[in-house]
């Protein structure tokens, strides 16, 4: 039986306190203000955020569409941040080659389907007169690397060792397994891991499918996709892939020029006209892009993670008359932004 | 503590019999093949469906976009079923007079949130000099309308009844309430009831907001809003509106129309410009709408609702390599059909 629940907190009142104004001496202190979970990201520390290296991002840039290049985000572009070992190397090592390669230069947005994912790579590649044809030297990758086996223990991620001192300790969420799963965040990424026991560490630890993230197509098992074929969930976090398939990452500026593009009439959301697909002009490396701005992710180590957590979980602020008392984790996005 | 994990099971194996080819005699039986969720919808015998009144439909036409009316439902139309007692019908009695007024006519869609909310109502509502007056005679509803103050027995809905005979038994989600939350489905609805206790009913039940729900926006508490602004979720289930908030009905066709729409840049993912609303033709009821086609739902107390929830959250088909061995509620959405 998985445990579940919320487990122990910070004293949130007193944490946020440290944000607040000083009140007057003499005056009685005030009353925590009850502030958004935005209010919290807004507040948190400089030395809360972490750099993401320009060489962890993907930058896509798509064709313009009938609005011009410019939508939401202030461009057509999409930028992804891919994923820290120790997990899913293998295939983000082949990605950072497709980019180098300049692979996915022309290709484009194949697939649309509404609450679920959006597709992008290379129409005809399952056509091998057509096919582009891929960079040498790509790693074909196993199906046991969909988990890292690794001890949770030493990845310390909050959820995942809440008996030491230094872990901040979460609720944990479950989908239901029998068998016992944990969720919870680490090194801004959130993660699954069997069930945490007292004394007995966990030994595999798996990135999950929430909004945003971003995996690897693939063909039927033992095939496991190179990467050159990448999608991006849209909708309700259709947990049933994870370890099913890889994660190599999360879109962290620009998806909704992906997630507000026309859906596929398709089987599976496939566009059936090769017209209504959305042109890639170009995927590269961040590192390979000229003006690039600098984005950092809030720790999901820190305190002010912790309280914006809590805040997402038990909403305070004026238009809210019930906390839920707890949150699904993919209803806890890590935030990200870019650096002033 | 809330009870998480899964609860009794039906044998599927044995009920999956039903649907497969009898073998001939003489041979051993055949394996129960794995069959995806989609497939067992397909083969639910006639009589697990269940119709939805045309008056209790409510069809939406928006003005046409650069790409025409065709898009992928084959229209730009939406269409959502009203919420049934009883759950939120003053704000469900509202909406039927507002239909029936024809209120909505000519007024547009003015807020699309990525991963959050579609809205759409009245853009100059806030705006007393300018805000289309409401009909006559709309109710003004209580913040205790939010929950249905009823014995789940009264419901008597699988995850709410489990130690009854008649009761199909389901796995419990939990969303992590210390004082514990279930959910499960009733008369085809996603809904949350405070924990089950053998011997001790649940007296407050309530729907939930999954994609697709449709929910009445509102300023700050006691306000309740009247069921003139209107929303639908299109991202990851905004669980922490749950009870804060009155649903009334869920998309059930043309979701697209609303999901693909270009986000707000504004605050909150308003439209800053009105030119970038997207118009309203026209909101009926479906008793209202010449050609209208019937919609049933599968029934969420049949057998092979069972079996789809089952498979929803065990995926054993081809592409599959580990069924997660749960699923949340708000992945597993209540197939719906128009009929044949």
């Amino acid at each position: 039986m998985a445990v579940c629940g919320p487990m122990k907190h910070l004293p949130f009142a007193a944490a946020l306190g440290l944000v607040l104004a000083t009140p007057s001496l003499g005056e009685a202190p005030p009353k925590p203000a009850a502030l958004a979970p935005s209010e919290i990201v807004a507040a948190a520390p400089k030395g809360d955020w972490v750099a993401i290296a320009p060489d962890d991002l993907l930058v896509m840039d798509l064709a313009p569409d009938y609005r011009g290049p410019s939508t939401g985000s202030g461009s057509r572009r999409v930028v992804i941040q891919l994923m820290p070992p120790p997990f899913s190397q293998g295939w983000v090592g082949n990605i950072r080659k497709l980019a180098a390669a300049h692979w996915w230069d022309g290709l484009s947005v194949n697939r649309v389907q509404d609450n679920y994912v959006v597709q992008w790579g290379d129409a005809d590649g399952e056509d091998k007169a057509k096919a582009r044809k891929l960079p040498d030297g790509l790693a074909v990758v196993p199906e046991n690397e969909y988990v890292a086996h690794t001890s949770s223990r030493s990845l310390c991620y909050q959820a995942f060792c809440p008996d030491l001192p230094s872990a901040i300790t979460m609720w944990r969420t479950t989908i239901g397994d029998s068998t016992g799963l944990s969720t919870g965040f680490g090194a801004g990424w959130p993660l699954a891991a069997e069930d945490y026991i007292p004394g007995k560490e966990s030994d595999s630890v798996w990135p999950i499918h929430c909004y945003g993230m971003v995996g690897v197509g693939r063909n039927l098992t033992p095939d496991t996709g190179s990467g050159a074929e990448l999608y991006t969930v849209i909708g309700h976090a259709p947990r049933h892939l994870d370890r099913n398939i890889a994660l190599v990452g999360r879109v962290i500026e620009g998806i909704e020029n992906l997630s507000s593009l026309p859906r596929g009439t398709g089987a599976l959301g496939f566009y059936e006209k090769a017209e209504e697909r959305t042109g890639i002009v170009s995927v590269r490396l961040g590192n390979e892009v000229a003006g690039l701005p600098a984005y950092e992710y809030l720790s999901t180590e820190s305190q002010a993670f912790a309280r914006y957590a809590d805040a997402r979980a038990n909403r305070r602020d004026a238009f809210f008359i019930r906390p839920a008392g707890g949150a699904d984790i993919c209803n806890i996005p890590v935030p990200v932004r870019r650096v002033k």
